[in-house]
């Protein structure tokens, strides 16, 4: 039940364990992106809202979070700004604003956050992290064979197994409502249709297609077609006749040699039945799926003119965007549960002891390792010891007047509970060394 | 001047060298926070305006970017939501909504935008990082040491060297008003004259004074004794009579007796003209400031019912916020300008060639080495290698129809321009060792 204290709907409070999760995820992202010579971008949160507004419809228009102007306008109740939407808007902003400091081609990596007014439910959220990366004005087959693997590797890397790549082309589906006779009028309808094929059956797909116009028997062969065990075989063969489909096909085996020194062979394939919702496609696309899971993970394809009608400059264009908020959910949990805050917690048994106990926690942080004085008011040592526990820590240093008077330190091992007297100048070398050897 | 692509105003796009430059410095942050035992924290971009609002004053919530409401309710021109105006009011609702599941003292940092409405201006922002580490729940001076020790490490860790922490108590500054008399109404104003020493002469900060209605003789006496040379000295024997300002010095020295085995002493000293303005500090204050540059760099304190105040429980509290833009802006820059995105590229010298090219770009990337394929239009070995150097390149594998016949790779080293015929087979392990080589 939402309380007072909750973060906004559809927002979350990132704690430790889980925050630390989500950023080695991302620095695993960004260093496979780097390896291939992508290079970062962060732009602002917002935009003015003539950026962000109007460029993919009304629909996602409405799911814009807009700011309301401030001062004397803050009355108008209008808005001059808005959250971030999506990575490609603001993309096409900044290769329009910095076009000749941008290396060429542009490839550009993007891990942050976008917001969308949607209606917040199970794994969807109204703050999310959206990954991307693109390539900027290339045409090279290459420049998308790069982005397919370096997606292919990015979810590899993170610790995926069980996933697949479904590829298709634009030119193939459009050959494909020539070779049977969809009307022009009907085509994009059509292929609506045929993208739900993954999640409701033929049957459902057939009566689809039909209320949108399609003659029955087409619309049944058009599915058997795609549907079929050998569809590849079957729509390699209805191909032939269009000049459009075998261009599409072409280009699409030229895309699986090229990624197949890299990609296995079991983890990519043609798909015709996959067709991706959004419009602005002009070339090969392709589709992150895994067992198990509805819907995709992450996709994308080339975009050659997308840009230039978000606002930017007409340059061709390629790039995939990955799912992460759904493939983190996917990742095994780390054994352990909460990860260790500290390594070494040192007691501080009363004040006048409280200024050489600190300098000890200097002492093993020098030596590389986490180190915190035990911050609670309690005197007692048993105390400070559960609390040196329940922090993770591995070693605790205690320090009472009899080590001081000793002038050694009383290095206890919470693993093992052996003690040892450390003289007081040699704690941060006998805590490296041990730590070294509890790495090996 | 200002165009149609440039980010809204006060807000910066970070393109790939200064992005790096950023990150690193987080990076640095982050890990000597967490070598005190902090945890990260991350709450969403908005909060809900009643969560925000009313929290820091009027003028603060002038400040605030309000979201507007949405579907049928946008018409209202009413917001629902404001984007973080710092990281405390957050911190207040994250400790409130996750209490026992915390840690106790929750020691945590928090590193990410915040966004509010002043003017922009140089090196005044909209949309900017804020850095903030605070320990809830302890009021052992070990938790201040602590906040100022990792405050300091961390400008350390950055590179800054000619920094120097003031610190001061507002016991002290309490005792300094019983001292000079001046009258309870008067003191938060003389306060705030007193805190504009560091940019205003003595003379105008006595006008203020006095124009805040303190007499002269006082005004003269308190910023004498404030700005003299031995002012430390002085202002501690006028102390003496009073029992908050004693309270506060030995408060002080006891806080500097624990920092003192890890600040050098240069770097901090007792600073009685140092006030800072916020009025929910209860106990040591400090900033810290940087030779030749005028303001503060960062500073914090103990507020002990401030997290109450902005709505969440009743706990001990004291922190510090580091002025990360204006560091990152006194840091060196790296040498060699923009950094290399590439180490090695590979040739395409004709279509049929793209492949096995496409190929050798991932064995070099398997060796560790970032790398890409040549993805523009020319099929000239000229124009590619000087598209090698432009992305930092050091080696460019030229694979052309002579090498394809004798089953080698041609790697050039763009620095020496010297060449060397590698089989197919082994280009991995060439680069591999040719970069430990580099490396050493």
């Amino acid at each position: 039940m939402p309380n007072q204290f909750d973060p906004p709907s559809g927002t979350r409070d990132f704690l430790a364990a889980e925050l630390t999760k989500r950023e080695r995820a991302f620095g695993v992202l960004r260093s496979v992106f780097a390896s291939y010579g992508f290079e970062p971008l962060q732009t602002p949160a917002f935009e003015r809202v003539d950026v962000l507004l109007g460029k993919y419809g009304d629909e996602a228009d409405k799911l814009v979070f807009k700011i309301l102007r401030r001062g004397e306008h803050e009355a108008s109740g209008e808005a001059d700004l808005a959250l971030r939407y999506d990575m490609t808007v603001p993309l096409a902003r900044v290769a329009a604003a910095y076009g000749s400091q941008l290396p060429t081609p542009y490839k550009r990596y993007a891990i942050g956050s976008v917001w969308r007014a949607d209606r917040p439910g199970r794994g969807r959220f109204r703050e999310f992290t959206q990954c991307d990366i693109d390539t900027l004005g290339s045409t090279s087959p290459l420049a998308d064979a790069e982005i397919l693997c370096a997606h292919h590797d990015a979810v590899a890397a993170l610790g995926l197994t069980d996933f697949r790549i479904l590829i298709n082309s634009r030119q193939v589906l459009s050959g494909l409502l020539e070779a049977f006779a969809v009307s022009r009028e009907l085509g994009p309808g059509v292929l609506t249709a045929l993208d739900k094929l993954d999640k409701m059956s033929p049957g459902e797909v057939i009566s689809e297609l039909t209320s949108r116009g399609l003659d029955e028997q087409a619309a049944g062969e058009l599915v058997a077609a795609m549907t079929a065990e050998d569809a590849t075989e079957r729509i390699r063969t209805v191909l032939k006749p269009s000049e459009s489909g075998m261009a599409g096909l072409e280009e699409l085996d030229r895309l699986l040699a090229l990624v197949g020194s890299q990609i296995p062979p079991e983890r990519i394939g043609f798909t015709p039945r996959m067709v991706r919702g959004l419009s602005y496609y002009t070339g090969p696309i392709w589709e992150l799926v895994a067992a198990g899971v509805p819907g995709s993970l992450g996709g994308g394809g080339r975009y050659d003119h997308l840009i230039a009608q978000l606002g930017g400059p007409d340059v061709p264009a390629t790039g995939s965007s990955l799912g992460i908020e759904r493939i983190l959910t996917l990742l095994p949990d780390e054994a352990g549960g909460r990860p260790g805050l500290l390594d070494v917690v040192v007691t501080v048994l009363s004040d006048d002891l409280a200024a050489p106990s600190f300098g000890f926690a200097a002492q093993a942080r020098a030596a590389g390792l986490r180190a915190s004085v035990y911050l609670g008011s309690s005197g007692k040592l048993g105390k400070q010891l559960r609390w040196a526990a329940d922090q993770g820590a591995r070693w605790c240093l205690i320090y009472g007047n009899a080590e001081r008077e000793a002038g050694t330190v009383t290095v206890r091992d919470l693993l093992s509970a052996e003690q040892q007297a450390v003289p007081e100048a040699e704690v941060a070398d006998y805590l490296a060394s041990r730590a070294a050897s509890a790495d090996g």
